[in-house]
């Protein structure tokens, strides 16, 4: 039942926005990523009430679930329990690290929001299983994502912890390469993906440049 | 360890807000409250950081233990779990009853915001602990409060279950007697509480009006 922690693929890892998609379903949005190639989905809903967070994201547990695709709740704790999401994935402003893991167990995937070194080494004791790292380029999606931390630290991100890296902010199909020589696992992307017209070509591009 | 259920007294149900604090210190408003009488405490934040709603939670819980006083959280269930709180109110746009008591468990107190008799009965059905019923009168401290429902309903509302009914909406010392005589177990205040400069003679004052 549900997905092993162990065989989580990093590699091209969506986070949803239902403003950027302007109106066009999310849910079918998401699908054809998945198709194009996104290998981990992340729900993230701002200013919506419990009932449609929970509503939206039973829906695209269904829909990930279908595929195989691990559903990473955004934030809310409370959402991830109730749709026995795959795991949470928490920033610098949400539950602390420690509490978050005690709350959904060792079987959930636990990410963490970092933006230097320090912070990395934190989460990393504090038992995430991977790292969100970032800003690396500025980025017009998540208004607070910060300044951007940029491929050197990105790398230093890296190389001081054991568990996955993938690199978030500004990603898209011109700076994927060097994102990669990073060393990083994989890349998060929001707009690179659901900005696009045609999602699922994009997608497909993006984990061929990925894995090529 | 903790309150027992069956030991609540809904008498004087204050519900937070710290907008009509108007930059008076939350904590010292509800000690003052506690103090004058109120029996149970609600925290109620809407635009917060999961963080910021962490910690004034944890800070309260230490605040309403010391003095014996169950804490309900107000929709977020994650933050309740969190601090170890003694209950969850949910309304209508919050997560879904029968998931929220799954995930509190029974030992926990569960709130629900009803209107008219047939959602009282579903939360009933639905192990709710205790209702709260309105909005009684009209209110401007809760926007999505909806269209009073009287007291002829509320006195319906009560008659329909058998766990306790707490009106909300609008009651203050001017018309708590009047709530009172539909045979409701308690009144749920916001505005008539922390709106004052005096949170604890307000507090007395309606406490005694209630209990006299």
């Amino acid at each position: 039942m549900g997905i092993k922690k162990s065989d989580v693929d990093y590699s091209l890892y969506l986070i949803t926005d239902r403003n950027i998609l302007k109106g066009r379903d999310l849910f079918q949005a998401v699908e054809e990523a998945i198709l194009g190639g996104v290998t981990l989905v992340q729900l993230r809903e701002k200013e919506v009430s419990s009932l449609e967070f929970y509503n939206i994201a039973l829906k695209m547990k269904q829909l990930t679930a279908k595929y195989g695709i691990p559903l990473i709740i955004n934030d809310r704790l409370d959402i991830m329990l109730a749709v026995d999401a795959d795991g949470l994935h928490i920033g610098q402003q949400d539950l602390p690290i420690s509490v978050a893991r005690k709350l959904i167990g060792h079987d959930k995937i636990l990410g963490y929001s970092v933006s230097n070194v320090k912070e990395a080494k934190q989460g990393e004791a504090m038992s995430a299983d991977y790292l969100g790292a970032g800003s690396v380029y500025p980025t017009g999606s998540k208004s607070d994502a910060g300044k951007p931390i940029g491929l050197d630290e990105l790398k230093k991100i890296k190389e001081s912890v054991k568990i996955p890296v993938v690199g978030i902010g500004g990603i898209n199909e011109t700076n994927i390469l060097e994102v990669k020589q990073t060393g990083v696992d994989g890349i998060s992307v929001i707009s690179a993906i659901l900005g696009k017209k045609d999602v699922k070509s994009i997608s497909r591009k993006l984990i061929s440049l990925w894995k090529g």
